[in-house]
């Protein structure tokens, strides 16, 4: 089984022919082919623009385009296919809720908490947009096992917050949030609730109706999917109250000089050519993770987790950080040597990990850390993998002790 | 030598078996193999993220990523690859330029102009600054052969006016502005241009340095280049002095709660994980292009329109609109027959054109149509197109004749 998912992911493969264990699916997973498959059926055989062409061909495209949307609606259980926007990753889907429902929802000294795991992309919008209008941040600390403290939310939220915005899974410490004692949280105070998905999309069975989220973000590119693609899901009310992002064809009603109209949500928030392509591709990626199963894919990610936290706790110069029950990530730093290191000894040990502030500084800040090392899984990450990291973090020891 | 062009391009073959003419390039092109093996490449074999990884595929990748900056830069002639901003598309592009030089340039009372046959994406970005900001438009009209009137531009432009922005080959009409006299003109009285180069990148020879522009914005879908990504040119001291787009990871100096510094230009402008495989095949597309060599794609191309000016003006039902001299591009109605119903007629017989308004509602009123048809060539066009094209309007005039 986990032999199979290896062999479907052409990136997988060293160039100098040994194996490779990829640790950082966190930064980016690797494609499965059918997805590569999929962006080269979309740049050949069947490629068209979409939503103007007069001719099959282009019609065609545009009904796949409009399923992937579909698709991408069912998949994240999204009352309706017109709350899903296409963007170009994480990043753009907070900067444009920060931009269009933010500029004209936050105002002078209103407040919005973010907490102190978040990744740079759901920190720096809402310091731009809290520069801007004059408003205030505060930052929701976080328990002892590195878990969002839902506590200290219920109890200092007040009705000066318009918005949450918190990581449903850590980039860093794999900690998964209660999403929906967050939304109730938020909501109390009349508060709406932003969720960066972009490490939960590909590991948790999400419903956006059930969950009562207010904006939900990911990146498509961490979902075995390509880049340049990632989706924003808002309540169609919200995204309809919204003005316009970025102008240009395809966004638009009618166009004169004298004045403009805008279309409805969510083309009013896709102005030109859109990701073509991408979106196609995103579908297949979506396809293969719920054939293989999010909760099967977190079980699995959970089980290396643990195996790899027993293994690195044998270590006495070892610190792990984060709670037991990560999401396929496991943050760590050595003593005596900069993460770094431990980086490019393992990368000479074929052995994939990602070493620095992980787009957190304030994070490790907090941990008192300039950095740390990071080893993720994905659901081609098997215990080879565990066995060449723990042999690579022996050598790193060797070297340095 | 054309019939090999066809050969590279897996688009250009029908499901059917019959050969496809595809007459729609000023939409989108069809991609060459080497374009979508590329794509295949970065997604497989050598994925990994840039800019961030400690391994050595991360960092083989970073080199790849900053040599596509490397070489888009050579092949516009800029001075510099830090010139070179990685966006979605040209639409992207132009809202970057609008939101943060404009938002920090265009004041209450300015002055933009723009010309009356600019594409929805050169006038939606500026409508909503101009209005934000409490600006004004003023509208370039044409010479009666549909190219943008400098004599009008030298004669209206003030000092008030501190952005020309204009396309440099019309995607409706085809025409080519002379983009150093608009410089000139735009320059004598301290105002910037910007160029919408999105139909002049695959087909003419650029040269910021010599041609100088402010701001240049093309998509690489147009350009033989995958969808989802773009590019905008600016001198680099104007990037540097310009607020950051989107906030994020990888457009940051440091992070802090206290406080965000940002990174220098371009770094500033490209926040989240970039459109990594996309940014590669886009190398590819240029690569693609300069081998064929700009100048003899405009030769052909050119040809190609003459040889379908002259038969199409036979058909008296027939008005043609444009220089006679077109980059490409051929726009005409047919009388009594609606544009959609030319184009889907015309998809029978395995001929794709475009029909609307080409997002261009201003151009379409100034012509007093409520389309227009439009025939556009690219590299791998020729004459059995343009054959196929008229025997295609023959068996339109005869069913509504």
């Amino acid at each position: 089984m986990v032999i199979k998912y290896k062999d479907q992911f052409p990136g997988l493969k060293n160039a100098n022919g040994h194996d490779w264990h990829y640790l950082d699916t966190a930064a980016t997973a690797q494609k499965p082919q059918c997805v590569i498959d999929a962006m080269v059926n979309a740049m050949g055989r069947d490629y068209a623009t979409v939503h103007r062409g007069v001719y099959a061909r282009s019609a065609n495209m545009t009904m796949a385009f409009e399923a992937a949307r579909r698709r991408t609606a069912q998949f994240i259980g999204a009352a309706s296919e017109n709350e899903i926007v296409f963007v170009r990753g994480a990043t753009e889907g907070i900067n444009l809720v920060a931009q269009c429902w933010g500029g004209a929802n936050i105002g002078a000294g209103d407040r919005i908490i973010l907490s102190q795991l978040e990744h740079h992309s759901n920190i720096v919008p809402w310091q731009m947009l809290a520069q801007k209008m004059g408003a205030h941040i505060d930052i929701c600390p976080l328990t002892d096992d590195g878990q969002i403290d839902l506590n200290w939310l219920e109890a200092n939220i007040t009705p000066q917050h318009k918005l949450v915005a918190l990581a449903h899974i850590s980039n860093v410490l794999g900690s998964v949030l209660d999403a929906k004692r967050a939304a109730k949280a938020a909501h109390k105070v009349g508060a709406k609730l932003l969720l960066d998905g972009c490490q939960a999309a590909p590991r948790l069975r999400l419903n956006m109706v059930e969950m009562d989220c207010d904006f939900y973000v990911f990146s498509g590119h961490k979902l075995y999917g390509p880049t340049g693609i990632g989706v924003l899901w808002a309540r169609h009310d919200i995204l309809q109250s919204m003005p316009p992002y970025q102008g240009g064809g395809a966004m638009i009603d009618r166009v004169s000089f004298d004045g403009t109209s805008f279309a409805d949500a969510p083309q009013r928030f896709e102005a030109g050519t859109p990701m073509i392509t991408e979106v196609i591709a995103l579908h297949s990626a979506i396809d293969y993770v719920d054939a293989a199963g999010v909760d099967a894919i977190f079980a699995h990610e959970n089980a290396l987790v643990t195996s790899a936290q027993e293994a690195l706790a044998k270590f006495n110069s070892i610190t792990l950080y984060g709670p037991e029950n990560s999401a396929g990530i496991l943050s760590f730093t050595m003593e005596g040597v900069h993460p770094h290191d431990i980086g490019t000894i393992l990368d000479e040990s074929n052995v994939a990990i990602r070493a620095g502030h992980h787009c957190a500084q304030p994070l490790m800040e907090y941990l008192d850390v300039p950095a740390t090392a990071r080893a993720s899984f994905g659901i081609y990450s098997d215990e080879s993998d565990v066995e060449a990291l723990v042999a690579g973090l022996h050598r790193v020891q060797k070297i340095f002790g």
